[in-house]
């Protein structure tokens, strides 16, 4: 069923007709309410501002002056899928670099960086990110001396999958000037070669008394994580204007191919919103971006004294902040309320609980959305007492949104629904982190991690996105992996931690209304609905009906926004 | 003359008609062509796009078919005025804090601090701008423990109202951590107290030599001049958006209200063109500004690979960059060829000339439209040399600009005329700044001095601004100094340095059709022609025949932008 944009549309043009619209028929449309119920139609009329004019049912009269009218010869329309928490421009940027989110193993990895520096010969750095040393079964991280094997004629710098963790080679390290003198930097960890005379003394000892002088520290082994990877980051060199216009133009062509229409940026910087008005200004942004300022500077830079207005007709807006309250669970910076099963750390949060509600006081004073990144379940419970807290002063529709919300404790989930919490999820994340999580938490910690179920019940509003470039931004596989809980490989049968299975509506409304919601466009964006916007894909499959395994393998044929196609199949 | 809109205007709204325009009627109406030549009329004719349709002279129909009809009453009509080099933050700001440009002693001076201070009891911080100690006739900078007397329970810091010099107060000092041992920063000096024990040893010595270890440095005396400013500068807390976005509204407020319809906004930060984008964003934006970055970091956070297109109607755009080489006059600052006449320096250059090319090549790359601050001889002959050797590698139509342009050697001013040079000047700097640069430079160095003639026979672009908020940005007291190189009290009587004195199209076309050019938008603004922006100002005043002193004292009646009017005298 491979359809060409050509073959799709049967073109018929009546310009100068003063309410002409857009008609697109014979479709399979499907749209959710508000109220969670799916409505079918098929055929959709699309006035000249690009907004919703009529759904039309089989025996509706079609009508008779048109700009222009499309064929869907049968396909699936859906409302434009919502990516509730992407990195917009890491995404462009990710599939502009090295890329080592394939690598299964380290020597793999060597080599594809090898090549790619051989590739590129007058790069200063050689900039990458996408290894997981999980993958790769190393059983620790890799080294700076692993990675001069591959590059050792100039600085690498390399980002963990998950953004928490960075690798760099030994001139990175001696550009940085970091030494076995550095010392970790608050809220962050310089992976340590041993120091061996100190250990072997201390190791001597069999008193459980810790020695009078602290142990030499060892020379950092090349892996930096959380809040040490700045101590690398700071120098490497950003990406010029014209990288992040490149990056945009390539990350809204990635999301668009997969369907989604709009996307939730969260950590916005004062240079990617300048790109985005670029974008905007240009003509050139195709895709909608609700945007989370990077910290509160970013934020009050960007929106000035509150969020933005909607720019580029509904293309654009500020919605408020994104912060970050501990790190991620593969990397163990992750804020735990007891220690990980693997490692003798609980982690550590970011932010103090009364710097975590400075800020956010800080944002909803002047009505900024506040979305706030929390993994472990001691950030979850902190930042949920801090909003609680914040909530009494800063009343009214605020939708605070908890990213992640990934290990919770049980008891903890209840306070989702109170003061209008969004939990912001990845469904991606569950299938993929299922192992590490099991080695993380050991068995008895697991009933409230991706809890997504259970937070509906809880009454807290979902909203469904990918994390990209963490993970690929593909709201078909989200759905698969929100109904079955299983990974691609259909393991473990029957799902992982099944009782967090979703229905296919809750799914779809997650990646559609519920992400509108979180994302303040509930009354422009997620439905197919007379006066929204006219944002949709033509796809092969109904997730109502079809198999998980076929919607994973979900083909987009067309995506339209504001009522015109702006990506095809088969079509550059 | 006093004429309110209601009275000027005399209403005919056909609205649904689809080709109805407006007319303004019944005006003394008069643009300069490219060529400089004064063409007259009495009605125009502005399209719904804000542009002129038609000029209308005595005896040709009128349009019959109208949104808007608009009696001029035998006004004057003229094209709005363009101000080629403005702070446009920095005049809201300005009048928005305290303000000592009319105190005309230290001790009014003094009171009026004290004042302002009492009646914001909360404000943590005083700041203001416009003292000048050459009107106070104090013959020396005024010192610390001088506002101290005014002030001594918070810090207060006040630029002189050239911007080369800031004064501050004990407490402001003591915030900054400065002392005796604090050294004076590159480009900068710190006022001392004298440091008596060192100085009367060195006194007491009858020889000629330098003492073997140096003097020991006195206590800053409370004024730090050029490089030095922000050593308190960069703590004083900034301005949050929304007093930026106050200090913007009633900057334009300003501008309108003296005729001015766009201005070249000379040193944009980010945080200025933000809320300039607000401004457009919201509708808010009234004149238009040609915007030129604070420095590189600033224009390429703001324009990305290049200068922005035009943005809002052609309101906004951010064509280059704002480089500074030199001080100015008043402080010394300004870099001479030889020493002051009444001090033994020379001033200093901010860059080296190795700095100056690599920032001008770096913008120039991008083509960023480059505009330099040069006012003593040294920095002009300096400037005018890099912009030489940068624009063989950097050719075409770069418009390089000179701002300020002050004090040029007579054998550097033909070099204006080659490469396109524009010489951005101030003709109230010259009635302004006259005893001050006769002080400052003796008799025998003044024949380049504000040589506005002189660049305009040597084939130079001329651009007239005002520098606001140094000078008020009222360009037809700039018409008069121009045609008269009198003060406002008519002296010297002939005019100071009298063959410098421009024509009077000379000077309209540099407030208009240069200003136009050297902003970029000689197609669009500075002149009224069908096809361009419909900007124009109706005024009491023929500024082609009435006296220098009437125009002086010119009232304006509407200015219009745009073909609307934003601003009417005798209306809020």
């Amino acid at each position: 069923m491979k359809l060409s944009f050509a073959a799709l549309v049967a073109g018929l043009l009546c310009s100068g007709s003063a309410y002409a619209d857009t008609l697109v028929d014979h479709v399979r449309g499907m749209t959710l309410n508000a109220a969670g119920n799916v409505e079918r139609f098929n055929g959709i009329v699309i006035d000249r501002d690009g907004r919703v004019l009529q759904l039309l049912h089989e025996d509706d009269p079609r009508p008779s002056r048109l700009d222009f009218a499309a064929d869907g010869r049968g396909a699936v329309l859906l409302p434009g899928l919502i990516d509730a928490h992407a990195h917009v421009m890491g995404v462009g940027l990710a599939a502009l670099t090295l890329d080592l989110s394939d690598t299964t193993s380290l020597a793999q990895a060597q080599g594809k960086i090898r090549a790619y520096a051989a590739q590129f010969p007058g790069r200063p750095w050689i900039i990458g990110r996408g290894w997981n040393q999980e993958l790769w079964q190393l059983g620790r991280f890799p080294t700076a001396g692993e990675l001069d094997v591959a590059v050792d004629d100039r600085p690498v710098w390399l980002e963990r999958v998950d953004g928490h963790a960075g690798w760099a080679n030994s001139k990175a390290l001696a550009a940085a000037g970091l030494t076995a003198a550095t010392k970790d930097p608050t809220g962050g960890r310089i992976e340590r070669l041993p120091a061996p005379r100190v250990v072997s003394k201390v190791a001597g000892k069999a008193t459980g008394k810790a020695p009078a002088a602290p142990a030499a520290l060892g020379a950092p082994a090349g892996v930096l994580v959380d809040g040490a990877m700045a101590l690398v980051g700071k120098i490497v060199p950003p990406p010029r204007p014209e990288d992040r216009d490149a990056a945009l133009a390539k990350a809204q062509e990635l999301f668009l191919s997969r369907g989604v229409t709009a996307a939730a940026d969260m950590g916005t910087s004062i240079e990617d919103w300048q790109a985005m008005r670029r974008a905007g200004d240009y003509g050139r942004l195709k895709m909608r971006v609700m945007a989370y300022g990077d910290g509160i500077a970013n934020t009050v830079l960007i929106g000035g004294p509150g969020p933005t207005p909607w720019l580029y007709e509904d293309r654009l807006r500020l919605n408020g902040v994104k912060l970050y309250l501990d790190g991620a669970l593969g990397s163990r910076g992750a804020w735990l309320k007891a220690p990980y099963a693997d490692a003798a750390t609980t982690g550590l949060p970011f932010l103090s609980e009364t710097q975590l509600k400075n800020l956010i006081s800080r944002a909803a004073m002047d009505h900024f959305q506040v979305a706030v990144h929390a993994i472990g379940d001691a950030a979850n419970a902190t930042l949920l007492s801090a909003i609680e807290d914040v909530a009494q002063t800063y009343q009214g529709d605020r939708r605070w949104r908890i990213e992640h919300a990934q290990i919770v404790d049980p008891a903890d989930i209840p306070r989702f629904g109170q003061n209008g919490i969004i939990a912001s999820m990845q469904p991606i994340h569950q299938t993929s982190d299922r192992t590490m999580a099991e080695a993380r938490l050991g068995p008895n910690r697991l009933n409230g991690a991706y809890a997504w179920a259970s937070m509906l019940r809880a009454g807290a509003r979902l909203a469904f996105g990918s994390d990209a470039p963490v993970e690929v931004s593909d709201p078909f596989a989200g759905i698969a992996a929100a109904i079955t809980r299983e990974g691609a490989d259909g393991q473990p049968a029957g799902g992982w931690q099944p009782q967090e299975k979703l229905t296919r509506t809750q799914a779809l409304a997650a990646y559609t209304t519920g992400a509108a919601f979180a994302g303040q466009a509930e009354a422009k964006l997620g439905q197919l609905k007379p006066g929204w916007r006219a944002d949709f894909v033509l796809v092969d499959v109904d997730p109502m009906t079809d198999s998980a395994d076929r919607i994973r393998r979900t083909r987009v044929l067309q995506t339209w926004v504001a009522g015109k196609p702006v990506w095809e199949l088969g079509k550059k």
